[in-house]
């Protein structure tokens, strides 16, 4: 057996850290997670991070079993290490995240944000094993994506490439995306975006829906997938205005980087073919005459549960 | 010396087909050209396209100093040699050009399509020189893209990626466009598209124009430049429009691969500060605020006159 025989994934958000110790085949055979928030300072962060660690890592045969450390953060930079002036994590400016848990570890360490660390768990452990040029879009909170080009994750320049979330659908007076632009995909296709197209849908139309019974702020992207799923038209015309606008984005990546297939990953996929099916129509109805029924649209088959950890020790394989 | 110190480029059109034999400092030292119409028979066009290689090729040692044949080909198809179902050339179906060229001359050919070939040709000879990320995007009778991430062309899953002037700027009622779909950009940014423009605009509003001295069905995208250069307020106007358009969709590029500089090529790059000016605006102000004023525009800086043969030549020096 493999001196090192495991790697470590981390799957950093705004409020849980969460991590495991996962084995070649895939498996997290150790997990934990610790409070973001709570660490206002990072040093206190990494010290409990690793005291965390280390203490998974102990039945297995402790932290020296461990290859490498792979991290999904937000606005984490693969090239630097660094996450970089991330509006959701208590430390501001840029903070060496690779370099403060490698070297509090003794473990080499490397980051990139959560969709990059979903599209290599993919190729790694899901859906695109084989693959060589996919994109992953992630459909969560946000719209994230991870892209694949001769089996590499496209980094860029800068470490920043693959923002596809952000670009437009919508270029005249769209809605306001977090990112500080108008329009974004993500404004109108991530789980927040399907509830604002709800409440949206309910005060601007006399469409009779189950949706008029819940409190309109309080609509999530489930609450349309229930109602769906109960014959609601309205719900119905939800997905299908946003599966719609999905496929004609997916239209524009396709001219870009040509890709197998696409991988949609997240808490919307939950929503299944009433989003997969306008994503697939619209998507070939605008594509290029070459790649019309070519592409794939493929639901993410990584484990729910431990997606975002697998996702991210993925990339700690890479590391000699 | 080495035993084999050239390329060959060759850059096929519909009407012509220019090729030149090139030296490691990017000189052509040899040029020539044949009718690309003139051959409806494929094995003529390559008996005829042999001779007059061999014949330049003469003084500088014949064709077996020549490491090898790079091509830019309409729908060339970089993995496979073939052209694949080009509307504008004289041969239909699938011709597997690569190898009956280099099974003619003795000499290993490769091919790909005209923009691919000019993205090749500025990160060996012309503006991208030192550049890993960029992306090439010519200004023509089309608009194509060639897209270079860590130093290679993205060719993707089937060798046709980098269509990015069939991504749409316009999602209702879009302009017809040669490809088949609707609202791509080439319907409105290309020399075409431009002309096109002019004329809505002759038609559709009642401002003074020089442009109006001439016949509507005959005014080019010099024109519209010439009438700009003079002062002329309508076609300011259309080179805003075209370059905001332009900066609008370069917004959404940039999310893909983060490229260091965005590099124009082609007879529509001639516009210069008319077109550069509202492509970089538009650019900026619809850019994911981590990019603003980051991502150089640049013009080509290939010498123009050989620009498409040094482009597809670039392509050879890759060959064993």
């Amino acid at each position: 057996m493999e001196a090192k025989p495991y790697v470590l994934g981390i799957d950093m958000g705004g409020t849980n850290t969460v991590f495991g110790i996962v084995d070649a085949r895939g498996q997290v055979i150790a997990r934990s997670s610790i409070k973001t928030q709570a660490y206002p300072d990072i040093d206190e962060y990494i010290a409990e991070l690793t005291k965390e660690i280390t203490r998974i890592a102990d039945p297995v045969g402790g932290v020296e079993k461990i290859r490498g450390i792979g991290a999904g953060c937000p606005n984490g930079n693969y090239y630097t290490g660094n996450i970089e002036k991330a509006p959701n994590l208590p430390w501001k400016g840029i903070v060496p995240f690779a370099k403060l848990l490698s070297d509090s570890l003794g473990i080499p360490a490397v980051l990139t944000n959560d969709a990059n660390a979903a599209a290599m768990g993919e190729m790694t452990y899901g859906a695109a094993r084989g693959m060589k040029n996919f994109i992953e879009i992630t459909l969560g909170t946000g719209v994230g994506s991870g892209i694949v080009i001769d089996g590499k994750v496209v980094y860029g320049h800068d470490g920043f490439a693959g923002e596809l979330g952000h670009t437009k659908i919508v270029r005249q007076n769209g809605r306001l995306c977090g990112c500080g632009q108008s329009g974004c995909i993500e404004a109108y296709a991530s789980a927040t975006g399907v509830a604002r197209t709800a409440r949206e849908l309910i005060e601007t139309t006399n469409e009779p829906s189950l949706l008029r019974d819940l409190q309109a702020e309080t609509i999530t992207s489930k609450d349309v997938f229930d109602a769906a799923e109960k014959g609601d038209r309205l719900a119905k015309k939800i997905f299908d205005m946003t599966g719609r606008m999905l496929g004609e984005k997916f239209a524009d990546f396709i001219t870009f980087s040509a890709p197998e297939a696409i991988i949609l990953f997240g808490g919307m996929t939950k929503s299944g073919h009433w989003i997969m099916d306008p994503i697939v129509e619209a998507m070939n109805e605008n594509v290029m005459p070459i790649w019309k029924d070519k592409v794939k649209v493929l639901f993410s088959d990584l484990p729910e549960s431990d997606a975002a950890v697998l996702g991210s020790s993925a990339l700690a394989w890479e590391l000699n």
